[in-house]
């Protein structure tokens, strides 16, 4: 459930700048097969992923109680699960659950694949972008009323804030700003994205893919957010708090 | 991307009781079809879904620029977009991004069609429910090395903790506890679940399921969660937070 990860850690207003290593959450695909076909990939902390299959089954409407099912059998990532009666999985309607990227490298890759790795030299101040998060908060209208969505945000290289979007999913908010900024014809490589949810493999997939070279966010990254964008070549900020914030990957980027 | 509604705000120390209004996030299904096939359910914010669209596609590498798009039109929550070039999308090869539930009312019948309205008489202390939380913080063992995880357990009526599962996902999360409660033959009825992530409708939907008459939550509900809440019978409480908590649906379950 935890890996360790060598970050540089640094304290803007104190002048500290540290590299550790600390725990990072892991989160891998769990796929589940139900009489031997394919059911759902789920991207889950692996761990329980028995428990995970029976209980995500049961809020499918697939099975209604534990006595539905004969059989289970764990084979890595994979959980398989046999029912008694004969079930029509395409009869059950609903859809599939699956997280934009399913986190395995080759997965990435293929993802990653028509952009190629960022190889951009632009840096930004880290100044800018413990800044950016005070223009987020303000700019972040639903959330204050609400307190039920993430936002994010693209920033100029000298930290203007381009636009804040807000959407219920981490994951829409950055597509709402890539949109906007396509639209717009935003020079994407001179920019960094900010945002309010924790940066997996398929949040920093969206980045990378639209050539922002660095992506930020408040709350902490995910093992395959940072497996992403090593791979990627993407700057990845965790926990920016205060006048605190951890990079996680290609640090070259960021001024202090 | 806001709504009312009416819940009951309660400072349990202070003893104050107060029905109000309030403001709860909306999240609705945005369908996106690319050359007139339905590409993918997105549960977002009803707002720049043009956005959300043309940077999803992005990200998913079904377009490289905004120049691939001929056109964009947008019709209640569809989103149809024709691209210049023809695309096999099989061939894009990424799975498809839909959560649990649609959040459309028919959606949600659907889906509790089977286990019908949660008709249940017992009842849960306001106390109990401010100390589950209490448990879960300190039973969270990941989420305090990474920062990274979800919360969720079951509490017996009378307040003690059965198990506590953290995963990436919140929904995973709530699987977990549910697939363990299944293992273990729990009565769901005399039981309710706390989760440190947002009530959504597939949140509740997965507790309704299990027949938990209650579930709580620290963090903020979303329309789709209340609406999920309303219809099959469940008591949904949010925002629990020190001495205090909102109840948004059938608050006679809740003792004061």
């Amino acid at each position: 459930m935890l890996a360790k990860r060598k970050i540089l850690k640094v304290n803007f207003r104190k002048g500290k700048k540290a590299e550790e290593e600390d725990f990072v959450a892991v989160d891998k695909p769990t796929n589940i097969f139900v009489n031997g076909n394919y059911f759902v990939t789920l991207m889950a902390s692996p761990r329980n992923i028995r428990e995970l299959a029976i209980g995500h089954l049961l809020g499918q409407g697939v099975i209604n109680a534990l006595e539905d099912i004969e059989h289970v059998s764990i084979r890595g990532k994979n959980v398989n699960l046999r029912t008694k009666a004969e079930i029509q999985l395409e009869a059950t309607k609903f859809p599939k659950v699956i997280p934009t990227a399913c986190g395995t490298s080759e997965d990435i890759i293929g993802l990653l694949g028509k952009s190629g790795v960022l190889k951009l030299a632009v840096k930004f101040s880290a100044e800018n972008i413990l800044n950016a998060f005070k223009s987020l908060h303000s700019a972040s209208k639903v959330f204050k009323k609400s307190g039920g969505t993430h936002a994010a945000a693209l920033f100029t290289r000298d930290g203007k804030l381009k636009f804040c979007m807000e959407d219920v999913g981490r994951h829409n908010a950055v597509d709402k700003v890539i949109g906007k900024g396509l639209i717009e014809g935003v020079n994407f490589t001179r920019s960094f994205m900010i945002s309010t949810g924790r940066l997996s493999a398929d949040m920093v997939i969206k980045c990378a893919r639209a050539r922002i070279p660095l992506a930020a966010s408040k709350a902490a990254p995910l093992e395959s957010g940072i497996l992403a964008a090593e791979m990627s070549g993407l700057t990845l900020v965790g926990f920016v708090r205060g006048s605190r914030l951890n990079v996680y990957t290609r640090p070259r980027r960021v001024k202090f």
